[in-house]
């Protein structure tokens, strides 16, 4: 698939606690200074950053071109997937300014923290698995260290929810990349969905703009919703009821992902009479909503009702002073990697605002 | 000097009304079509992006790859700079994420606009003088058209305000970019500044966060301000008045800046004693303040007390529907690169969002 975005941000830590404990691994780039394993003595930081996507990143950035020296754990992952998350299984990045071109999204990756390294900031490739920001200095813990921080930026991300059926995988026998996605906004001007049929698994607000926007590339789009009516907000219902391309297949599930190479079609089951159909898509996109990557927090910041960090809107600031959050940790909206470095930013400079105002800097006499 | 972000957004407008009309300018991308000059039939779209920087083209990066068709003003500046406005004239660009080794200001600038081109934007080289949001569609006028937009962008960014004295100037005889700035965030870090003697001008909150983020780098900081006391807040005055390596020069004014290539120092004069004394310092930074792009508005959008689009914190929203603003026109708090860009991509789905609810896609049957 010509997947081109970011689709969410990277998620290192969900499955942080069924991982044996790795030993420490130092960043391989040469200009990164060694850290010693199993260090039992805290490292003091003025900025650490958890997470490895675009907000991280460009928080880091940000920070140590401010010489602020900042800490970054950028996770390591389950399922065989490096530091850098879904990203790096994505393909070409069309969207994030800047690459005309595209650009392979393991490649931009790559890049942001090279950019990182190069400005001073020390990366551990470890998962964070436990805060207290119950008190300054802020205490972030890996299995294996301990950073005292006069600021943390939560930049842990979000991942797509995906069902899983036959088909639905990343591996050879799955359609992962290869027509199925969770992102329309990424990914549906790919060539390989232009006067197509497509479905949209779904039923709330999301899967109804999704629809209607895939309306723009796709010959028909199916909405395939496991109920007999939406949960979405009325006007968005309307809107999809009412596109003269859009066709609601009500009370069904999918149960497998078929094609050659790419996705051929889906085997649809009414869950009311049993039934099981035949449809014929070259592409399905799954609109089911996303998981905040905040486990790990144990509800020491404010979240909303779908475990997303609250921060003051337009700021990065969370409900803890000195705690700031980024990406699509905080963000249920948007969700692209610009928006993401973007908000990365912000806490940057957020971040540095408060370490002024507290008087944490170095070369400050207080 | 390395000076290494955009520092402010592009500002193709505000001298717009000083120029003479030009005659209508295509886009020289092999994919754009060619648009008649003076053609006096109203251009119709379903958006329309007014602006030049980063916001505007990830604006319509984002808005041509969801098939809207953008038509985006990138106006014409006076003082023989090109669209793309300020960026265009600074050389590195160190803190845009994906970008490593730092790339030119106009390279990145040109990058996102073959992106925005490659998906099917038209872009117009033209300075739009005039909007009429009262009703919908919305109307955009410049001097060679009209366009009639469902849906309207506004990112036309600010300028930092610089001070003019024999040498504050870009020319021959100028240090501009060549040791004076208006943004220490961006440029602080250049090798230039590592471990000299530096002034800040201005006596707000930017001024002292500027000269204490300063001390970072410069051996010392001084501020001169024109008056004998400071209107920046409390906390941030004694932050930098405690900061031992930073002196401030009270009732002072810049009279001159002088150098070999790259600046050497500056004539300061005591407005009060009438005193002139030479300041030897290799850095100058205007912290007075910045003037957003929205003259051409004349107030049919709310504005702060200062001149910016006020919008919906946290989104594009402005206070007319269907318009909505993105980059430095409406942020005076993080100004950079890669914030606008997040915001242009945020003000493009917002606009989706709007457009789907309005029914003004194309394909839609109401």
């Amino acid at each position: 698939m010509r997947g081109n975005c970011w689709p969410k941000l990277l998620n290192s830590f969900k499955k942080a606690r069924t991982l044996i404990p790795i030993a420490t691994f130092t960043t391989t780039a040469a200009n990164s200074p060694k850290i010693s394993s199993m260090d039992d003595s805290p490292l003091k930081t003025r900025i650490c950053i958890i997470g490895s996507g675009p907000a991280a990143h460009t928080a880091a950035i940000y920070a140590a071109r401010a010489e602020l020296k900042p800490i970054l754990f950028e996770g390591w992952m389950a399922n065989d997937i490096a530091p850098g998350g879904q990203l790096t299984t994505t393909t070409d990045v069309e969207n994030f300014p800047g690459f005309p071109d595209g650009i392979m999204g393991s490649d931009l990756m790559e890049r942001c923290r090279s950019q990182s390294i190069r400005f001073g900031t020390k990366i551990f490739t470890e998962t964070v698995n436990k805060v207290d920001f119950t008190k300054t200095p802020f205490k972030v813990f890996t299995d294996d260290r301990t950073v005292l921080a006069d600021a943390v930026v939560i930049a842990t991300g979000a991942v797509a929810k995906r069902l899983e059926f036959p088909g639905s995988g990343d591996g050879n026998n799955g359609f992962w990349n290869k027509g199925i996605s969770a992102c329309a906004v990424c990914d549906g001007a790919a060539p390989i969905f232009r006067n197509k049929e497509l479905a949209v698994i779904g039923g709330g607000d999301s899967a109804m703009e999704e629809a209607n926007f895939l309306t723009k590339y796709g010959s028909k789009v199916y909405i395939i919703h496991r109920r007999g009516e939406f949960r979405a907000s009325k006007i968005m219902q309307n809107r999809a009821l009412s596109n003269p391309k859009i066709e609601v297949i009500w009370n069904s599930s999918v149960l497998e992902a078929y094609g050659e190479k790419v996705l051929g079609g889906l085997k649809v089951k009414n869950v009311v009479t049993g039934e099981v159909s035949d449809l014929k898509v070259s592409g399905l996109f799954f609109a089911i909503g996303h998981e905040p990557a905040t486990k790990f927090l144990e509800k020491q910041l404010e979240l909303d009702g779908d475990g997303y960090v609250v921060t003051k809107p337009g700021t990065t600031l969370t409900s803890v002073k000195g705690v700031f959050a980024a990406g699509d940790v905080q963000d249920k909206k948007y969700r692209q990697a610009v928006t993401a470095a973007g908000s990365g930013c912000m806490a940057a400079l957020d971040a540095e605002h408060y370490l002024q105002e507290i008087g944490a800097q170095e070369g400050k006499s207080d």
